[in-house]
């Protein structure tokens, strides 16, 4: 285990250690630290917005919420004029992976607090799918250090669909007992292998009752429009929430079951607005869904923000402001048991708010933490110092071998002209593939790819173990016109490389240069280096800020358009084409993999 | 500690237990032990109604609720056709004194089961201030061989008022850990010293910092108009509810400072009708609001209800049906964090519910606990053991003297012929009472009643260590117009004898009755006994039916009119007198008490 970097930021102590100082506080006994005056507070517990609201806030809590703090008011007390203006309760991401805005926990933070959210519940499984318990223990103790609260999930399915693929390592029934004693973990990461759960696979059933022992949340994700059995046995199972529905319908019977209906709104992931019906059109009780963002690039963290472009997405919907809010604080830490801790503007909570100057906009004219003001004007006022990750998380890529154009060679079955064969298919802004299939014509025994049709090849690159072994397969949606490859360490969930190219020689230049940087995502054409985004910790991530990420990655997605890919996120998209969970057609290192069966299927019909 | 009774009602095992075999009833593979087909499911989660539910319980667990439970059918599976009724979550009594209906847990329990209630959240302050932390210990093992889920609350103050009152034990933070321990505590009871905690007494904070630290819920009892910085302080030391709000505006205040309003409806507490108007009227979120008892008469419980009348109430004012039930289930079960154990019909839930022809008028034709019926058209059909209390917790009133008239004379100041006395004011249906003032004749020296005016004596006699202390005083309201006297056990807090009398031969012999019969309530008048409920359990609890009980009760209610007191629940009304936390005046054993300064105060003004 890493030695931890010493913490700038105080952590509060528990509102029972502090109370004596919260009741002298609030009864004017001793001065606050902060006091906020004349703000219209955005109640979440009322469903209120109460104008001329004085807050103060002692040891990095709230000590009194209510229509005049003078009391609190001392020589040392800093004092600010709201003017009018909504104090709203820092935001919360309930369900995301840092890994996917390509960049460290420090600097995801640094990156989303100016958008507003003081509270994030992280789940690092993919770093766990490439350096195991060891990289969920890295996140976790960086995520300590933060200045505002970041909580981890466990993550559950390391690999996520044993038999199917292999990862870098593997998480055990044993590894979740030993992560549910750390003092940073909230509950259970994604339970992804939902057929396992239906069909009482002891790994998952271990896994849940492990963490309902240890008196935390179990994370879920019912990545099925299957409403029947098997989500009654998923549901039955334990699972507490669930980020994977899509329609209206699916929202609702996620939320008949007991479970919270997470909605997410990510770089890729468009599931609020048709989800959020349930609430808007059918009069569903709002209480039991939370929004979170599961996945955003740096591109949408720096251009975009984070859960205040979720808050104000679900407002445009017509939830009222703070319906929406709700979603985004109150509900969130219900759900993870914080109620008590996070996610209202009330005594004895964190002293987490926003000053906003327009509530349907969500206008964040200031970012609170513990007390303490950590964004101004959509500007970062603290530094983070860097977390150092060791070597050992940054020597991840072991190709074994170094790759040849013939690697990528699909051989035809013996004497064909024309071959019938699995593609998988892109579908845009969603995480499902669809199974498709198409008929390529054979060259010296070679199956060719149809770049009329878009049909070009996609690989999956083993690089955990350096065994030199390479999955070829066909893919379709991404529009490249040009002869060019993309390779990318992020290939969730076990984090090979996948390799998508119309080029067999770009696709070997662009796996070589992944293993020489130590992971990352690159664009070869015509054996010339388009763009690359560096992520040497673990393949996934970068040590640079959010915005080198960001504008790397933005020189990548122009890269990609001009090679014909009109895809929006299409370098998300790629990163998910070997997503074993999530059906229909994906590719792994075992082979490709029908995810409606759960089965290794032939390349050829 | 007492021997525990061979409990016939196997509590259930814990989800994660019973997931396998819940799982493989939600999918098929096994049968179910009950269906109930064709109901209209009432979701509290959704706040939806929706009909041709099936649900099936299996191992006393909820294990599919959905279209059609066909598939959980087996050659063993009772199923039961709901015919359209509604099913409806069993609901809860968020907090109330199982003492207060004068009989023992087991009683209780029988009483309140055919009337819907499935769970209930006790505080044994009462037994507590008579025999300490063995009278808790004594509930909590009762509690837990019922067919029900009985929680306890450990008691926070015995005694209520320390310096002003002295109980027949005294509980510390020492026995708030211990009992924190215990399987069934699920909280720290109503924390009724606020002004303790405002004031950072060591003993509130240190009971409320031990319960946090088991992960429990910290019950509040804010009893105070005074919505000013004393109510911060309160909040800011940590209580989660408060069900002493009268008004509109006492609950809206606690649901802003993320406290629950539990609006109660005892036999004597009417607190719904003018608080739930923050919802029906001023459109405040219901999630945060919560429906109790607090205490209710064995007459109550048998002629009109427990918590279906709270609800029917509820319903009556104005709120929709789901509303109201949801402020009674689910709102209830998340506040003592067990979301995930009762308080809705959705899987892995404890298999509580009711069939209801009516939602509106809350008609129960059955009553399920655990998927097992227990009441079928208001008839309990299950036999409960009674509970074994030990001989020593049926010997607590003692006297250490035959008390005679002459100990209830009061003293007029040297030479005086008129004096301005003390009066508690009886407030019809509220536990406040008004500081009044009466002029009085004197005649040889002692002060004179004055029944024209309503003004009668009170005396509290000592009965916990045999002292023969009494202290005597005034109360108005009552009506008395015959000489009478009667005398009661339950004194609350401290549960020594209140006598209320027009005649003081009457009021000794009506005290001395109670010495001889180990407790209970008697009425006298003119020497002759006409009404006695035996309460020998601690001197509040009878250990005969429900049903005997409340026609003994009756009897005394009526031989109370008969003596010309006309007050709604007189007999309650009776035994608050001296709860020296509840504003204004009070008696105890230590004197006359004004409970607006919290000061012993002199008799003569």
């Amino acid at each position: 285990m890493p030695k931890r970097v010493q913490n700038p930021f105080k952590k509060p102590a528990a509102w029972t250690d502090s109370a004596t100082l919260l009741v002298d506080v609030a009864t004017g006994r001793k001065p606050a630290d902060l006091v906020v005056r004349n703000g219209r507070w955005v109640n979440v517990h009322s469903g209120e917005i109460i104008p001329g609201t004085d807050i103060a806030v002692v040891a990095g809590r709230f000590a009194y919420c209510g229509p005049d703090a003078s009391h609190a008011i001392g020589t040392g007390t800093k004092v600010v004029d709201a003017g009018g203006r909504y104090l709203v309760p820092g935001l919360c991401d309930a369900h995301m992976h840092v890994e996917s805005g390509m960049v460290t926990v420090t600097e995801f933070c640094r990156a989303v607090i100016p958008h507003g959210t003081t509270s994030m519940f992280i789940d690092p499984h993919e770093i766990a799918n490439v350096l195991g318990l060891e990289g969920v223990r890295l996140m976790h103790d960086e995520a300590l250090a933060m200045p505002i609260n970041v909580h981890v999930q466990m993550p559950s399915c390391v690999p996520s669909a044993p038999g199917l693929e292999n990862a870098g390592a593997a998480l055990t029934v044993a590894d979740v007992e030993e992560a549910m004693t750390w003092e940073n973990i909230i509950g259970l990461g994604e339970v992804m292998n939902f057929p396992g759960v239906a069909a009482n696979d002891p790994v998952m059933a271990g896994e849940i009752a492990a963490t309902v022992k240890a008196g935390k949340t179990i994370g879920g994700h019912y990545a099925s429009p299957d409403l029947g059995l098997p989500f009654h046995g998923y549901v039955a199972g334990g699972p507490e929430d669930d980020h994977e529905g899509t329609r209206a319908e699916d929202a609702i019977a996620r939320v008949r079951q007991g479970m919270k209906a997470m909605l997410r709104l990510g770089s890729a992931w468009y599931d609020v607005a048709s989800q959020i019906k349930a609430v808007t059109e059918q009069g569903i009780d709002p209480r039991n869904f939370i929004l979170c963002t599961d996945d955003s690039h740096s591109g949408t963290l720096v251009n975009d923000g984070h859960m205040d472009r979720v808050v104000r997405h679900a407002i445009a919907q017509g939830l009222k402001p703070v319906t929406a809010i709700q979603m985004a604080t109150i509900n969130t830490a219900q759900h993870f048991r914080l109620e008590r801790e996070i996610g209202s503007i009330a005594p004895g909570r964190l002293g987490d708010f926003l000053v906003v100057s327009d509530l349907a906009q969500l206008s964040i004219d200031a970012v609170y933490a513990r007390g303490v003001r950590l964004a101004r004007d959509g500007k970062l006022e603290v530094d983070i110092p860097v977390y150092d990750y060791p070597a050992r998380a940054k020597n991840t890529v072991k190709l074994g071998k170094k790759l040849k154009a013939a690697d990528f060679d699909i051989a035809a079955p013996h004497g064909a002209n024309e071959v019938r064969v699995r593609v998988i298919g892109v579908i845009e802004n969603q995480a499902p593939t669809r199974a498709l299939e198409a008929d390529l014509g054979v060259e010296d025994g070679i199956v060719a790819m149809d770049r009329r049709n878009d049909v070009c090849q996609i690989a999956l690159v083993e690089r955990h173990r350096g065994t030199g072994g390479v999955i070829n397969g066909f893919v379709s949606g991404f529009g490249y016109m040009q002869n060019c490859a993309m390779a990318s360490t992020v290939a969730h969930d076990s984090h090979h490389i996948i390799v998508v190219g119309t080029n067999k020689e770009d696709m070997a230049l662009a796996a070589n240069r992944l293993g020489q940087v130590g992971g990352g995502v690159v664009l070869f054409s015509k054996g010339k280096e388009l763009a690359l985004v560096e992520m040497p910790i673990a393949g996934l991530m970068s040590d640079e800020r959010a915005e080198t990420v960001a504008s790397k990655a933005e020189k990548l997605v122009e890269a990609m358009r001009a090679m014909g890919c009109s895809l929006n996120n299409a370098y998300m998209q790629h990163s998910l084409l070997a997503l074993v969970v999530i059906p229909e057609l994906r590719i792994s290192d075992v082979g490709i993999i029908d995810v409606t069966t759960f089965r290794k299927v032939d390349l050829f019909v």
